[in-house]
């Protein structure tokens, strides 16, 4: 199992297409937006759900932390049941995501892998996106990375998605 | 957990999504099309994974059966965390399919539920949507109901999603 | 040159796909969405550009009537320059909406069709797609009409995409 | 107006979006594949339509030509009924692509934008998109600039979608 943490627009996405491109064996992939995509649509922008905020600020609530919490386990599952899963996620909790995830891992070895981005790189990719709320890049670009742990980081800014997926696979080994 | 079965453009997805605004506790949903989006790009088209032929046919190998068990595992471990889950699905196999669902189950309970479409409806549906192989409704509209076991069925020919929704919620009481 | 008129979740995409299957000759089609995803991301919520109210109601600034404008001139002058066009519309101003199309036919033809769906069925669907503000297919079901003159109405309240579509081409003969 | 010409994954669609961004007033944006979201669709993949070979290759036929010039002399209708539009394209036919534009605008002024790409670096693109056709980017990098005249170019292999903009932006005066 692969987990790499960045921020929004920091190229996660990117680089997850492309290991399952490089890695000679099948990779499942998920992530932080497709469990978004999985909840009710009415909790994006709701107490207890996730909430984006104008300024780009993201914040969730009970509910989501507790489906959110049952699907990191279920994600774990699948790889305990021979699958190979790589996720991207956004650590909006700093360590306390990775904490989240580990306990979901039980004894389970993941590679952790940081996403950087400079933040006036990821800010202006947002815009060439178009799809999300200004904002998000800057406000998440260093705070999802605070105290965190990595086996290996990669930097977009200067990194094309493909370079950065070809040092994790060879990492992996 | 709840589990739909039926042909591609049967309204599967509409339904799932009524039934999450109709339900009181939010539901996560996964199905089929969330799972091969999770796929490599390289499985679609491809031997040992998933191709859809231009007479609307839909053949998987064992790669994708592979990862296909490994990922109902997973999202059977969800709902055992504690998460409602809602799952689509397109039993190809027909009763060996609903078989595989249960025995990543184990012992779980879920509602089964079988969504039916006129055969000509559902083609005509899949001609509105425009982003499906032609055929694939015909093709698929009986052949994904032989020997499997419902809970409940609703037909969308003559039905609204939201009202099937509501009568699979009343069902779960 | 086809111009279909309905609410929000009335169901004139769908119909436009099948009138592409069934009409001999190929059409091209345009619409409201495919003009909105043209313009500015910053003109979404904005002053001046279209805003979705959380009750489902939508408002339209200057620039955005300025910018419409030319686009349905262009869309016309396709059509003048010998491609067919069908266009799916929301006539936010009923008669004014359609006065504005008839400005920009200058003298020539089109075939006026209104997309009619009951509004509990049309709020239904729209749970249903679980993309657009809730309220929007029971706020426009009716008003869209208003003051508005057709060739021929079809509602898509008890009958499928593909026969609305047939009736429109047998219309055209 | 402002015309962009270049390959599958060299960055045109980014580049438009920022420049949407960064100029005051408000441009509409079009572009090849919202052409080909116009089509019906079974002119996808067939003779008199687009084809895309599993090479990367692209072909079209008498049809697309026809509505092709048919939607150009509409967009250009579009910026002479004083919208300000920006076009992204790839020339496939190279000078001949771009004669098709000047003669739909008349005499009309157009800036005339290449965005350029390394063929290795729209390749590795294109794969972390994961929704394109592999080897169009290769197959189109240079081919689509041969004989082409431009008013600036851009090159997307080390400066960011944004900074093009601004470049473009700046020219614009």
């Amino acid at each position: 199992m692969i987990i790499l943490n960045g921020g929004s627009s920091s190229g996660k996405s990117g680089i997850v297409r492309c290991l399952q491109a490089v890695l000679p064996d099948p990779w499942l992939a998920f992530g932080v937006d497709s469990f978004v995509d999985a909840l009710p649509a009415r909790m994006r922008g709701a107490d207890g759900g996730i909430t984006f905020a104008a300024d780009g600020g993201v914040s969730v609530g009970a509910e989501f932390r507790a489906l959110d919490a049952a699907w990191a386990e279920g994600v774990v599952a699948m790889a305990r049941a021979g699958a190979r899963v790589v996720v991207d996620d956004v650590f909006l909790g700093g360590a306390a995501s990775q904490q989240r995830w580990r306990k979901a891992l039980g004894g389970m070895d993941a590679l952790w892998v940081g996403v950087r981005c400079e933040r006036a790189v990821a800010a202006g990719r947002e815009t060439a996106r178009g799809d999300r709320v200004p904002g998000m890049a800057a406000a998440q670009a260093d705070a999802v990375h605070e105290g965190v742990d990595y086996d290996l980081e990669v930097d977009t800014t200067h990194t094309e998605s493909l370079e950065c997926a070809r040092a994790i696979a060879a990492h992996l080994g």
